[in-house]
């Protein structure tokens, strides 16, 4: 599988039951979230601006694509909380090999910053996104257990205390196709 | 990496905080579990009655282990569900390639019989078990995220329904190494 068509596989709207947690403290989170991805157009100002800010050329950006997600938790959802629920994304993969390359992020997935991840995809589909942030690098996974329903888990790690923060994983359900 | 290797990597005392995640009921389900793996004794009668058991031969059978589970789930615990959070399993991997083959199982994840799974292991290290038990079939997947962490996912489907039942992913951390 190449990243075009994994960008193809997740178009749409899904309904997504997550769960953290908290290795340290043994606490268990929920979210229940809904998320939408959609293609974004090479013409769009929000992907010109956004590849130019980063350096690369629009040339080598593939199917460029917007996250947006509405999620509620079992923690207390006020101020900073309640933000951390609700954001949109978008992202731009680069292609440097059929199955390997890089993603820009305008708003990262552990620290709300632009991000770049890299990504590979295993034999068997799974698509493996490595990120670094300032104080903290995740690893994501997503693979597809059937062509509606994907699973997708990830792992946050503490730079300076090379701790395992937070794991995650997610069941997300298909509700409508892009 | 090699199956010999996915069960030293896996010997000794682990604490689990396992999510459940029922689809169709948007419900969730938090189980904390200990659990020891240990290898057992190709002269262990236990293995030889196994194997001899399920028509495969002794010579076959590499670096055979025993896990052992005691769970509390945030369910009700009474009668079959108590049961359940307990048991033992020797399991008994069989190579048919140096990143393939079966495993032999003295009671299923799913279905609490005697079981036969399909593994493969994938380049990053994924091991992947395929189990067909008779009313349903499931995916396991366990990656290690650091020496004394891994991660493991679940997929259960109904054949008759076709249906995905349930996806559960954990997280374990080592206490003891065996």
């Amino acid at each position: 599988m190449e990243i075009e068509e994994f960008v193809r596989k997740s178009l749409g709207e899904w309904s997504s039951m997550r769960s953290g947690h908290s290795l340290a403290f043994k606490h268990f989170e929920e979210i229940v979230s809904d998320i939408k991805i959609k293609l974004i157009s090479q013409n769009d100002p929000k992907f010109r601006d956004f590849i130019t800010s980063t350096g690369y050329s629009e040339d080598q950006a593939v199917s460029p694509f917007e996250i947006e997600w509405e999620g509620h938790s079992n923690w207390e959802e006020t101020g900073e909380i309640k933000d951390k629920l609700r954001g949109q994304s978008l992202l731009i993969p680069i292609k440097q090999s059929s199955n390997s390359g890089i993603i820009l992020r305008s708003k990262g997935y552990t620290e709300a910053r632009e991000a770049k991840s890299s990504y590979q995809i295993l034999s068997d589909g799974t698509i493996i996104f490595l990120t670094t942030y300032e104080k903290t690098s995740t690893e994501e996974r997503i693979w597809f257990i059937h062509q509606n329903v994907r699973c997708r888990s990830s792992v946050i790690k503490s730079k300076e205390m090379n701790a395992i923060l937070q794991t995650s994983f997610a069941s997300e359900i298909r509700k409508l196709k892009q």
